[in-house]
Order: C-alpha cells, then structure tokens, then sequence
C-alpha cells in the first residue's frame, strides 16, 4: 500500500471531473456563493447524510437522486441552508436540480444539490438561477476551478479544506467546510470526495461509511447537529485503475481524517483541539459514548479554554455517561501525564501544563475491558459565544 | 389551602431548628465557609442525591445516614467539595460526621455531611475541625443565625437563597445555593428544607420527591452533573400541626419551585432566563426530554444571549431529540409570537424582541398528542465562559 496525503490538491485532481464557483449574490458579503462538481466520465456515488429528524430540503433530494447509487453532479450553495421552508424550499431545492441537470444535458435525478447557511430564510431564487446558469457555462478541470469549488462552500470557515490522496495511477481527492454544529456524527459540515478509481457505487459506499464512522462522526464540537449534513463521493473510473479494496479503503479513510482534523481546527471560536480517548471499557461503543459525554461537557471544555488541568470536571462528565465503569477506578491522563488515579489526584495534578494548542485527554474506566474509543472536540471559547450570539441578526 | 410564599424567612424560622455559621478558612477569599443546621424537636428526615456515578464522600456518608428517614443534623461546608479524593476524602467525610455528633451529644447517624467547591482538592481538616467546634457552640434560633448558615454555603452564588412558605400554625422554610451544574436533575446544588408540620419521614420523602420532579429536576443550566447535589429536608414537628397531605405537598412544591426560580436567576453567567416548555408529544416524559434537548443546545442558548429569534436552531435542536415527533408539522413560538408554523419561517418571525431578560419558548411537535412539559435553562454568555475556564486556577 503506498499513499501520499497532501492539502496540494482539488476535487479537479483526479481525471474526470470539472468543477466551477461562482459569486450568485446569495451571501451579503458578496463572497462566492454557488459551486459545482461535475463527473464527466463515470457516474458511481455514494452520500451519507445528517442524523437530524429535521432534514433541509436539500437532503431529501439528495438522498433520493443518490438512492440508486449515481450522481453525475452536485450543485453547492452556501449563506442559506434551504432548511425549514416548508413546501416552497423543497420546490425550490428541486428546481435547482432540475435547472442544473437541463444545463449540463442530464437527468434531474442524476444531480445532488447541497446548501448551507441560515436556517428558515427563502432561497433567492432569481440570484440562484443565473448563478446555476453561470456554473454550468462556467466548467474546467484545472486546480484553479477546483480551488474555487472549495472556496464557494464555506460560511464561518476561516480557510479552504481540501485534501488529495494519491496512489498509483489513481486519486481521492476532497473539500470540506464545516465549522460548528460538526455533531454527533457529521454536522453542518458538506464533504465532496471524488476519485477516479474505477469502483462501483457498493465500493465506494462500504469505503465511506467505514472512513466516516471513526473520522466525521467522532468530531464533536458543540453537541448540536445541523439539518444538512451531507458527505457525497464520486468515482469517474477514468485512471482505469481498480485498486485492491484494502488500498482504496486506506485512501478513503485517509482522505477523511485529513479533512476532519481541518475541520476540527477550523471549528467555530476554536483555541484548542482536544482530542479524547476512553479506554477500559466493556466495550468500544461505551468507549465511544463516555468520549462523547466529556467531549460535550461545557465545563470541562471551559477548562480547557482556560488551559486548566481541572481533571475533576472530567471525572463528573464521565460520571453521567450511560456507560459501565468503577466509579472508584477512573484513571485521567493530560498530555501524557497521570492527574488522576484511582478516581483521586495524582501529586503534580495542578501544574500540568496545558497551554498548547492541542490537548489529550486519556480516560481508563477501570473495568479492564478491551474496549477504547476516541472522540475530537474543541474547547469553548469567548469566540464561540460570539460568532454564535450574532449569526443571523 | 392558605399558603404564603416570602423570601424573607430563613432555616431557623420554623420551630425547633437553630443554626450556626463559621469563618473556618477553607475558602482562600476569608468568607464564611462552614455552617449546620440542627433538628432540636425532632429527626424525621429525606433526601434526594445527585445522579451522577461518581459521587463525593459526603454524599456516601449522607446517604447512609439518612436511610432510616432520620437526621438530626447537618454539617455544611463550602470552598471544597471533598470530591475524588480517595479513601482519605472518605475518611474525612465521616470524621466531620463524628465530630459534630460528638459535640452535639448525637450518634454519627443522625448527622448528614455536605460539601460544595473544588472537586479533587483534600480537605483542609485542621480548619475544618475547628470550624466543626465552633459551630456546635455558637447555635441559635433566631433570623440571624439562619441568614448566616445560607450565605456559608454559597460559592460563586452572587446572594444567598432563601424561602419561607407558611401555612397555619405551621410552615416549611429553606435555603439553597447553586450556580452552574444545574442539570439534569439536581446539581453542584445544596438544599435544606426545614419544617415544624408533624409529618413522618414517608410524608417528607413523597412531598420532596413529587415537589423535586417539576422544580429542581427540570433546571438544566449547562447539562452538567455535579458529583456533590444534596436536597435534605427535615421535620420537627415542633408545630404540633399535621397538615392535610395536600396543603403539605403544596406547601414543600412552593418552597422548592421558589428556590429553583433563585438557583436559575444567580446561575453562572445569565443574563437571561429561559423557560422552554414542549407541547403536542406522545406523552409528559417525551416532552420534557425534548425540552432538554432544546435547553441544553449551545447554539440555542448562544442564540438566547444575542437576543436573537433565530428559531431555526430551535427546530434542528428538537429534531435530535430521541422523542416521537411530526418533522414537517413543528411549531414555535417565542414570548407568545409564532416564529415558526408547519416546520417554517412565519411572517415577522425575525422581528420578535428577546431582548428581555426573560425568554419563553413553545415548542409543539405537532402530534396533537397531550404530553407537554417544562424546562428551565439559561443563555451562554461571556460570563459563563469567564467564570468556568478560570475556577481552579
């Protein structure tokens, strides 16, 4: 197996696909607004999308368009997630399907649309046509294009997220944008995977979903999960080459956790990234939910903000999580260093220096279980009080 | 049913209880930090405990005490919650438990033992000893001494919490004290209710449990647990009055609630206090988690900071609510407007003033069911953020 990860690339890496962004006018920032992927030679593809009950209209097209396992096209906007508009945001999110499939000489069902942004505000519909009627006209397969692709995606983010994993004679390349709500498993967080492998659909699926669950869905920033969470992946098959499933899976999962770490460092109000493991449990899904009950807990993630060893804070989060454990064998590690034995201090506790920006919290349950999990989150922070307190008015 | 509800009573105001509060040096600020409280008429008692798994000594040596539904006194301390502290904070818990009956010509278990402040830190026993003394000699019945033992208990509490509901011939008081950790049900909360009704420690028990259900159970400040929360009351009987088990249960339901509405008032950082009531569910339990759901959603409660009627939040917090609900058909309404109608934007819904320091929101799920409840939470301020990422250091 021999793969190369580097952020020095596009969704217009690998052969076969063309993307475009344009400024539709939908942001008042004026930023770019609307993007496009395009796959020219293939038409495999795989979406996983938002846990939430409350699905933007977006999803509901997109998870039918995808339910055959192809897509040859997905339409991006970002400053308005097309969420919770009634009956008038699914029209709308279908007329932007269909608009792009007529443009591109496609069926409708062959486009995927994905929007992001403010919740409950009407699409502008006028700004959006002309910018799908610009996209379309607007195509190429340079890493210009696809540069612009990963720009046009983004709200609060602070920077692009792109990655390309190269193998031998094929690629997985992606963008990302995604910044708070990244819970409890994807979050207003939009990924475009592309490959020019040549998998079917089944493969891809099995790839993405395996890579997901132990990259995407253990980000947790905030708790909150948005209503259009969508990861879609894409193989044109134009290198010919079918790699070993094993090898595809890596570069799949390879591609995803470089993503999700942008995604963690870019979180919104970000300071510090904590990543959190669990070990010692019965298992690795109780490993997996204490993580996530301390990687929640605004306490602890106060204290990390504040840069502060206050290991008790972790010992009553891990206390709530709905997960075995010997309430009076509950080891913390910080940075490497034991705080916490025995479910007591260790000597030194308090001078543990936690001032850098990346923190790792290690908690054994005690039960001698086999079972360990990690989960990444992020401190919280008077920046997340602010972008967060400010966003719609 | 004739009751009265005044903040202007205190622990000491019914018959037969007296109280004490001491400066004993455990809090580096010089403020008063231990305080009791002794049944001198009687020793019917009931308790309610925290929930969380992992449990500070004094709850295990309370807990044990009260088993038998008596208590004849409790010993409170402040600036240390003799929390993860090992065998050690066991053996100080039961030592503080020892002292004090010793010096109040008691047995061991009729004395509870609680402890608020930092988790992890070992108890200071030499102050803690002499405070223990001093507070046995310096009891009295009078206003004075029941306002001292409140403000001993409190810690970052900007005022002590005080009730007094009287009935005739008869009344229950209390004190509290609690600020972040309000959730879910209880937290780094301490009560002490005192009475003179002649009721036997089952008519506490139900009274307390039934009253605790709808007040203290339904504050979710920050979704956090503290290891420490106690609500003990205590019955003297001194009155010579057994009220009717109506008026009675009405009588501890107005003390907590009143209590419960100060706890979220002083809560660490608010500058609003929201109260967030779910309506339209399959039953009450549905309901009240989804209110939780909702309360405990940062981006809701950043949203609540800035004022901001940005209800779309609301809708995708509900929407991971683990509860039966109609996506499409949700309804929301803030400070009695409707913002949102069938799972959309209603018309003005942007303009509805929050800027209040009192926030109701409405939340139907669209089921037409009967299930509705209640919980009480607050915004995420700076404050919050300030006051919990700089508490140990």
């Amino acid at each position: 197996m021999d793969l190369t990860v580097t952020r020095d690339g596009h969704v217009t890496s690998p052969a076969g696909f063309s993307a475009a962004a344009v400024t539709a006018g939908i942001k008042p920032s004026g930023n770019p607004d609307m993007a496009i992927v395009v796959n020219t030679a293939g038409s495999a593809a795989a979406a996983l999308f938002t846990r939430n009950k409350v699905v933007a209209a977006p999803v509901k097209v997109t998870r039918a368009a995808v339910a055959d396992g192809t897509l040859r096209a997905v339409v991006y906007n970002s400053g308005n997630a097309n969420a919770c508009n009634g009956v008038a945001g699914d029209r709308d999110a279908e007329e932007i399907q269909s608009r792009a499939a007529a443009a591109l000489d496609l069926d409708a069902a062959e486009v995927g649309v994905c929007s992001t942004g403010l919740i409950g505000e009407p699409m502008p519909m006028a700004e959006v046509r002309s910018g799908v009627d610009a996209l379309a006209a607007g195509l190429g397969e340079d890493a210009e294009h696809g540069a612009a692709a990963a720009g046009a995606i983004l709200t609060t983010d602070t920077c692009s997220k792109e990655v390309l994993v190269s193998g031998d004679g094929w690629s997985v390349a992606g963008m990302a944008k995604g910044v708070g709500m990244m819970a409890p498993s994807l979050a207003t967080m939009l990924v475009c995977l592309t490959t020019d492998a040549d998998v079917p659909a089944a493969r891809l699926d099995a790839a993405l979903r395996a890579a997901a669950e132990v990259t995407f869905d253990t980000l947790d920033v905030d708790g909150s999960t948005s209503t259009n969470d969508t990861v879609v992946a894409m193989a044109s098959g134009a290198s010919g080459v079918t790699p070993d499933a094993e090898t595809f899976d890596a570069a799949v999962l390879a591609a995803c956790r470089d993503l999700a770490a942008q995604l963690q460092a870019d979180a919104e109000g970000v300071t510090k990234r904590v990543a959190i493991t669990v070990t010692g449990a019965v298992d690795d899904g109780q490993a997996r939910t204490a993580a996530r009950v301390i990687g929640r807990d605004n306490l602890v993630k106060c204290a990390m903000f504040g840069s502060d060893p206050n290991w008790g804070r972790v010992l009553a989060a891990v206390g709530m999580a709905p997960v075995e454990m010997d309430p009076d064998h509950i080891t913390v590690t910080f940075n490497g260093t034991p705080v916490c034995v025995d479910s007591a201090g260790a000597p030194g506790a308090r001078d543990v220096d936690l001032s850098g920006a990346d923190i790792d919290v290690q908690v054994d349950l005690g039960l001698g279980g086999h079972g360990h999990g990690t989960v990444r989150t992020t401190d919280l922070s008077h920046a997340y009080v602010e972008i967060n307190s400010a966003y719609s008015s």
